[in-house]
């Protein structure tokens, strides 16, 4: 195919149907005009539906595919029998370079334990971790690993940190930008031993500069840092909770201007900044999480993404499509070697 | 002394100085004519202090201090050197049960390291923990652990469900309080083994009726549980970070009112609720975290508290002297230990 970015899409990994996620690549195809996408699925179905969007016309082809990965699955036995599932044939293109990213919906565990098996990890990463964005007062912030590893050693913290700065500087921008470990204190002795020597590690290489040691909680929220480092378990509860209060706070919201007349009232003057309030506070407009450390951008939908949220994620596969940043890694790790006598493993 | 409730105060502990704390026992008077309090540091300090409140006259005695735990003191140091500090020394009182309970706004983890040596844990409990009351939707839930314990074992999640739960039946009112044990996903295979055994335990305990298994970050605001059992790091973050998002959320807030003149208008409108829901973001009006598990009632308020919020700490004190949480807990495990055929531990 010619130059544009070439993007897989699960179409049947969403709980809302393929049509939701169909409809999610057109929203995206507008705001990315040079993009093509390969659709895995119920053939049929995805033809169907396909004739609705009149901007996708042109720029897909469809593979059609007889099986799907359930949100139950377990990883260990979608290993077994990925064979002409969506998520399976969709990461067997990505693997062969027929495409240059991939979006699904599906279920994470088995989408995470599929990359790992066919992808394999870059270079020098040990274990692949999933980063999203989160707001702060006066941006985002990049947070990593959000789930794909419940336990994690202080290589992992290291090769996150690494991660995490690269997917920083494309998505935010920052030439440098300033990595965080998410700890219980900020003091040198505070949490666990892993934590305490990947910090020591840190200060001591070529990212000495970026590196700001330990944050804590309620401190990321401040925009103390771009990148915060953590394992996948702390750091889905971390996110999670983060959602629940969000969520609190919006119905909290709600509740001021529908208790009372005056409320109402005080509502309508100021209805327009409340949407835009209501945005921010939407985990809607910034769906996506990469699987970062793979030969090759996967990126993750939630599975309760509507169109608008699954466009979200096409966008972070486009963007990051165009920036090889798995190179970018790999010599970001090569640099920490370099950059220090000892090694990491 | 009478029959009144006694609670010992560590003047010394807070960052805004002895007068706030002392303040602080002032307004709780208010609201618990009945309890007295001893001043645990600097005499010639605290008596200067003490005439500007009348309605604590008659109802106070001083102790003499000469040393204080700092907010940077090392666990390890404090242990070797509390004599005569007014955090020691008021440790001592309330281990000779010469007061009902103590409240400090000191190094939580001098606090925590001194309370373990000197009151030590209830019959049956392994490890103290740290709770607290998080708001939901509708209500509150208990949450622990939140500092004390950075890694924890099966055993110790089954004993903070007991705590958990003994601690709920008394701040939340609730006879059969719901717990759940949080983590990366509901289904049993989810996380870590040791919640994994923890969460089959429960299950089959005298509990069972009441445990909920597994619960998410973003379930646990919607009020889905009474009790949310989790180890210390992971608590710890998980508080912080919701903090960090409530805060940030008001700032958000702030600036939707502020930053137009509709906004202005608005806001004059709706005045009063927002003043409710900053009430209800604000952390001051709970604070106040109870150490579980030791022969003793230790409370534990943020180092930054003003007097409003030091109240707040004193008043969970008295009213868990009122209670006896500590026999609860000890019948609690009990209980858990006959219910099984297979002991804890």
């Amino acid at each position: 195919m010619s130059n544009s970015v070439i993007i897989a899409i699960d179409v049947m990994g969403g709980d809302k149907g393929p049509e939701e996620i169909i409809y999610g690549a057109s929203i995206s195809k507008e705001r990315h005009p040079d993009s093509k996408y390969i659709f895995f699925g119920d053939s049929k179905e995805i033809n169907k539906i396909i004739r609705k969007f009149s901007n996708l016309q042109g720029c897909f082809e469809i593979i059609g595919t007889d099986s799907v990965v359930s949100p139950d699955d377990k990883p260990s036995v979608v290993l077994r029998k990925s064979k002409n599932t969506s998520m399976g044939e969709s990461l067997d293109w990505l693997k062969n370079k027929k495409v240059d990213a991939l979006v699904s919906a599906g279920n994470t565990g088995a989408l995470m334990a599929l990359s790992k098996f066919k992808l394999r990890t870059l270079s020098g990463i040990s274990r692949p971790a999933i980063a999203t964005t989160i707001p702060h007062s006066y941006g985002e912030f990049v947070m990593l690993d959000l789930g794909a590893n419940v336990e994690c050693s202080t290589e992992n913290f290291i090769q996150f940190a690494i991660m995490g700065a690269e997917f920083a500087k494309i998505i935010l921008g920052k030439e440098k930008p300033k990595i965080g470990i998410l700890n219980v204190g900020t003091e040198q002795e505070k949490g666990k031993a892993s934590l305490q020597e990947a910090s020591e590690y840190l200060k001591n290489s070529h990212l000495s500069d970026q590196f700001s040691g330990f944050v804590e909680g309620n401190a990321i929220t401040n925009g103390v840092v771009d990148v915060v480092v953590t394992d996948g378990f702390t750091g889905n509860i971390a996110l999670k909770t983060a959602e629940g209060i969000a969520k609190l706070c919006a119905f909290y919201i709600r509740r001021m201007f529908l208790d009372s007349f005056l409320g109402k009232i005080s509502y309508l003057l100021i209805k327009n900044s409340l949407g835009l309030l209501k945005e921010k506070l939407d985990p809607r407009t910034r769906n996506g999480a990469l699987f970062l450390g793979l030969n090759g951008i996967v990126v993750k939908s939630h599975g309760g993404a509507d169109a608008l949220s699954f466009a979200s994620a096409i966008d972070i596969a486009f963007e990051f499509s165009k920036e090889g940043v798995g190179d970018k890694i790999i010599k970001g790790i090569d640099n920490l070697k370099s950059s220090r006598e000892v090694e990491i493993d």
